[in-house]
């Protein structure tokens, strides 16, 4: 199927619908009529915005948007446009339109992370078969250019590993814990009176926005559909102010990281892995210096080396800044006749189990404060297979009390998990006071 | 006229024909013979390597390439190729190559700073005469994407300001003197034995080769053509230890930046200025934490906020990287049907002058130490209309001289030059121990 835009290159005007005037919807909306012009310079096109599809008409928006364009029928909005902007978020009716748009030849650009993360694939392969584009920057990390660097700039390249802070609400929490001493509750209460979390902060705290946006990042390095329900995930709400003290002491930072990485698999193949959890950090490794509600993304790759794309999260000006990047590479990319990329799947690797995953463990041990101890604790690593990379006697407590911590070299997740579970069973470990995953040093 | 590849399309191969093997050249042959499985796999096409142009045949090269794919005669095996990379550098013949290569019709990727900035323009406009394509992510910032994300993601923004790290040798320089003390000689000593300076640092040192970078970014990021005589440029060799140390105590330290950016223009009409110079940078500053070779841009965007794009410098396999992500990218695009961007230079700013550029000073003055130095001193920057931010006296050198360092508020950059060499005829003032701009921070 042709592009829908060529039949109307002649006048070159590349009509636009917008589904969705939320957050960033609006901020689309108002950056397309006040500086359209400029856009349709560069796109070399005149950029029409033919309306906007709303749920409610009356709704009080951040924006005032000119009531003439406002539909709450988007069905038939689509019918009118060469290119859709999907901002409504959710799965339905979502997945729907997009379907509608792809189909009758329209281009659609979307920030629906949550759609492409479970229906990604099914949607690529409606765009391919008819012809038309999907784009989806504003997906992950909101402005900060990352899916066309990954998709274009390293396509000659071999990516090895991705470390992304990619939420801004549990870098808030973290980076007030790390440099405040807040509680974790404390810090999300005042995340929530500065608009850093959301009435309903679940989605954010407990990694369901990471996990979606590592299984987006893991397909595009790796050439490889990789299912949501194939990312491990761990949230922040489990995480202590004395974890934090303790990573502190030991010269590291607590972040909430998208991990995407090549592994070796089972069988000796290649084999890759995406999750996401708490870890910690070297101080001086370049994500330990991503404050607030930033997010960044580490990339290391065979040829290139390390990398770092770094900017705010995901706000509703910035989001939009990516939808407009689509939008108008993508309009000038038609109007010098011909699409843009379409994916690529075809490396096809395996998606390991999270605990086939080789990591290091950093954990504090309320012990007894008595002799033997230390070397009981020891010999639970080694039955364990695990070796300790370095054991510090933090605190005692009270007389008969003391806490230690330990950081181990690599095991595999699945061992370092039995691990733990045997030291609370030790009569002298009075309780684990906390675990978490190391990351982003040397091994 | 019709891409070239089009043709050989049924069969979907395409023709790579590399000239130049430097050590970024031979790395690209190694990855195409290496790696072209996977690269072809990802472009939907064969990509083939069909030869490679040297001026030796027999010169010694950093990878062994295979003897049948050399040739001396470059304008031969163009016309076996679908795509060009070219790596030999330098004006002539790479400028009368790359138009060949396109009159052709074939897609040229290249590397190549000086002749960009020079002839950007017309290889710009040969491409979009007869719809080929010209690629160069590999010319500023090697591996780092930057061009990509300032033409593509960025196109729906409006772009304030750059601010780039984009020379590795001199960054290297830089750096040593900050935190080792190292004077400037010494410092480009040890960066010539590591490999960090080339034989001849004249390029890196007087800052031409950030010049060129800053041409090519400042008229992708405003859209209009910025000669690069119109760069004012100022090299790192004058920088003194002694003014790393007084910027170190006041809580800066010392890049060479290229800086682009959007200014009132005289007439109050929007202008656009591009310079590049050693300048103080606060310590806070993203900017300040990139050590060693290593490179970083810096884009302030109205929408998308401040966004930093971070890694290695321009290595010869980084720059193979970026050479091959540009050559597997545009294979793709071509494969499923169509070019990618041709370039837009439609604002047409106008580039200021660096004297009207507004700025800030960090000026050291030696003085006598006698009463009424100072009201003197302020009477001259008075007289000049600069206002004084901060002021402190630094040194006592002996009993009858002292050194006063002050940090000016913004005034243009002509007025700061004219008031300099006020102060140096001032009587109570000894010497102008060093000036040096400041940058990245508040006003």
């Amino acid at each position: 199927m042709e592009w829908k835009g060529e039949l109307v290159n002649e006048q070159r005007t590349v009509k636009v619908a917008l589904l969705g005037a939320g957050s960033v919807g609006s901020q689309v909306a108002r950056l397309l009529l006040e500086d359209g012009e400029e856009f349709s310079r560069r796109a070399g096109a005149k950029i029409e915005l033919v309306g906007i599809a709303v749920r409610n008409l009356d709704s009080k928006r951040d924006v005032e948007l000119p009531r003439e364009l406002l539909t709450t029928d988007a069905e038939n909005l689509i019918l009118q446009a060469d290119f859709v902007i999907e901002l409504m978020g959710g799965i339905s009716p979502a997945r729907e339109l997009i379907t509608q748009a792809l189909e009758s030849g329209a281009d659609v650009v979307t920030a629906n992370k949550a759609l492409l993360a479970s229906h990604g694939p099914e949607l690529f392969g409606i765009a391919e078969r008819v012809g038309a584009q999907l784009h989806y920057e504003a997906a992950v990390a909101g402005a900060i250019p990352i899916i066309r660097p990954l998709r274009e700039n390293l396509a000659g390249d071999r990516i090895e590993r991705i470390l992304g802070i990619v939420n801004g609400t549990t870098n808030y929490i973290l980076d007030r814990m790390y440099s405040k001493g807040d509680t974790f509750e404390e810090s999300l209460r005042i995340a929530t009176e500065l608009g850093y979390a959301e009435a309903d902060p679940t989605a954010d705290i407990e990694g369901y926005d990471a996990q979606q946006k590592a299984a987006i990042l893991a397909s595009i390095a790796f050439h490889t559909e990789v299912p949501l329900e194939q990312v491990h995930r761990e949230g922040i709400t489990q995480v202590t102010i004395e974890q934090i003290d303790d990573a502190k002491r030991a010269g590291f930072v607590v972040k909430l990281l998208a991990i995407c990485e090549r592994v070796p698999g089972a069988d000796g193949a290649e084999a890759i892995s995406a999750r996401v959890y708490p870890a910690l950090v070297p101080e001086a490794h370049p994500l330990a210096s991503v404050h607030g509600g930033n997010n960044a993304v580490f990339v290391e790759a065979a040829a290139a080396g390390p990398l770092m794309f770094y900017g705010a999260g995901a706000g509703g000006i910035q989001t939009a800044s990516a939808v407009l990047g689509d939008l108008v590479s993508a309009a000038r990319r038609h109007v010098l006749g011909g699409p843009g990329l379409g994916e690529s799947m075809d490396a096809n690797l395996t998606v390991l189990d999270s605990g086939e995953i080789r990591t290091r463990y950093h954990i504090a041990l309320g012990v007894t404060d008595a002799p033997g101890v230390l070397a009981e604790v020891a010999r639970t690593f080694a039955e364990h297979h695990v070796s300790v990379s370095t054991l510090e006697q933090a605190r005692t407590e009270d007389d008969h009390a003391a806490t230690i911590v330990i950081v181990t070299h690599l095991a595999t997740d699945g061992a370092l998990q039995r691990l733990v579970e045997s030291l609370g069973e030790l009569d002298v470990v009075t309780r684990i006071a906390g675990v978490l995953r190391v990351e982003g040093g040397a091994e």
